[in-house]
């Protein structure tokens, strides 16, 4: 279960090293960056923070970054009935999507419950890969297509994404890549070559700074690829960064696990509007969700703002009070250097959620007053 | 995605706090032991060192320690279909199996692909427990009991098991729960009775030093059963612990995600004594598992003892050659105090996997001479 750790002073806590917590192509480069904080995620180390969470938020907003996020494993279907399976798996209507097209495709159980938040990459009528949150949706799908024997092939291929985001990021990817990246539309992907290799790249990514996320096969490309964009960005003054708390919590960016999980509907999610639950014929967990759409759900995820000093480490959640009566919790919160707040993500009843709405939050540091906002700061 | 961070010196890697790395019922006692090193279980925290791997594997040897081990998580199978579904998940014959006993059961796809070794516990006919190792076994029995429509309910209860483990652990466990804790055979279980709640408790754990699983219900009753449990062993110099790199190697005890994966068969891992795929009728990956019962594995598990200094952190599979031809891989070891040489686990080809077999395995810091040996220390 466990393996030795790197020495440190009593005072902090370390992550144990193992290979179950597998490194990536490209941790080489995430070490010699100096990463200072890892987390896990789909059993893999992903980087958590360089400098410090404020200066990587600053300069993920100003310049360009270099994101290992091989930890956004595939699932891959490809198979006669790949593309009936996938939208099995989803509520949104696939029936438009072409190849080339990224789609974000809430993923539930057969009562609703959240099970994933990916994005589904269709790649050809019969392929598809679809890059996952922390979860082993893998699981899921296989047992799926097992109980109802469908003709399909299942598996995690070895592709790891690179992300590379800030308002940089299109003059870094385009110096590695050629000037056709920059024709790349949202949540599209195309197919660019280097080092012999075909590799799927789509203008997407963890944040709301612009950027790319590269889809790397295999492992021998990896240092090459971290490096020459490192090289093609050391005049944008590139560095390696990582999802930053802080920005996606201003952007109103989901993390399965933290902010939801199978107790929650994509409605209660704010995911919604990718629902088509009346049209995405054969979707499992539709006759739930057609239930919860036609009632709507009585919690919600909303952007919160909580009053004071810089708030503590989210690290569970936080109840929601009004007048002292549970309403909500709050699942992420940090305090915004650009909003000059605590910005945070809430799930508040429907009785409570009407943005202007007073709140109290229970932080580990004292009850604070909070507000139920209008919208996400970086909307 | 990410939280904050403790503070520490750039020279340490630190885990990102985040609530989706979960606390546990009993991550206070652990922190106020002086915890110095988590690794992530099941998307839970799960404290990796307190003193040090050397110092903590002494103790353990010796006297008793308490093991925060909530994130062993179960998945709950109940209803009309969940004997027959239980069956489905393994090659491991269930038809003897009665209500209080324990089975290690290996769990794997269509194809034979291990996907967990979990312990199975028997509450009643249609009540099962299943004790995982680190994959959401959860999403694989949800998707085929989907598929198959089978009459049972799957899910994931709040309970969390917190394990007594070490040479005095019956001792201490006695002083809370009674002298009746005594006749537990090692892998049976018996209910009792704290603070009004009814507790599963079982001869098992992840060591070979003897000791119990505590299956702790809901999070209310956790401190005070570890204060309990640390009061009671006080006379026998009881300490917060955890599962030991080191003795756990030395005992063969596999880790799924470090020594095996999806790759491998049951009868890789040597667990092929836990398999009677003639006689379990309708579990899944029984043609291939027939199959390869038949013809036998052409590689499998071996401990294998390298030469030389205290080798470094295993976090990457090492290679295992003979004369330069890479023959099978190394994937847990550590430096062994008490047989002093590095003791490990690896996967050998058949070729070279009998017992007095010279290899060499490439550590992080050179090539060194390695032995495969005839049967793991602590047997």
């Amino acid at each position: 279960m466990t393996g030795a750790i790197h020495s440190a002073p009593s005072a902090t806590v370390n992550i144990a090293r193992s290979h179950r917590l597998r490194r990536t192509p490209f941790t080489e480069g995430v070490e010699a960056a100096g990463v200072r904080a890892y987390t896990v995620y789909n059993h893999m180390l992903l980087p958590a923070v360089f400098a410090s969470p404020q200066e990587d938020y600053r300069h993920l907003k100003e310049k360009v970054q270099l994101w290992d996020v091989a930890c956004e494993r595939q699932v891959e279907l490809r198979g006669p009935d790949a593309g009936r399976l996938m939208q099995m798996l989803t509520p949104r209507d696939l029936r438009g999507m072409l190849p080339g097209q990224c789609y974000y495709v809430p993923i539930v159980d057969e009562t609703g419950g959240m099970l994933n938040d990916p994005v589904a990459l269709k790649l050809a009528e019969d392929r598809w890969w679809i890059s996952i949150a922390d979860s082993d949706l893998l699981f899921w799908i296989k047992g799926v297509a097992y109980g109802l024997r469908l003709d399909v092939l299942v598996d995690e291929p070895d592709v790891s994404p690179l992300a590379v985001q800030g308002p940089l990021a299109e003059d870094t990817v385009a110096e590695v890549f050629g000037d056709r990246i920059r024709d790349i539309r949202f949540f599209r992907f195309d197919w660019f070559e280097f080092m012999g290799r075909d590799l799927a790249i789509a203008r997407s990514g963890f944040s709301k700074q612009g950027g790319f996320e590269i889809y790397v096969p295999d492992t021998g490309i990896g240092m090459p690829l971290w490096n020459a964009l490192m090289e093609a960005g050391a005049g944008h003054d590139i560095r390696a960064g990582c999802p930053n708390g802080i920005e996606r919590v201003e952007s109103g960016l989901l993390s399965y696990g933290n902010d939801m999980s199978r107790e929650n509907t994509p409605h209660e999610c704010g995911l919604g509007r990718f629902c088509n639950t009346q049209t995405a014929i054969g979707c499992i967990g539709r006759d739930a969700l057609l239930r919860v759409a036609r009632e709507g759900p009585i919690r919600q995820i909303r952007p919160i703002e909580i009053s004071g000093d810089p708030v503590p480490i989210c690290d569970h959640h936080w109840p929601v009070q009004a007048k002292g009566k549970v309403v909500g919790r709050v699942s992420s919160a940090a305090w915004s250097p650009d909003f000059n707040t605590n910005v945070s993500i809430g799930m508040v009843r429907m009785t409570h959620w009407d943005p202007g709405t007073d709140l109290e939050v229970v932080t580990p540091d004292g009850t604070r007053p909070a507000l139920v906002c209008n919208e996400f700061w970086n909307s």
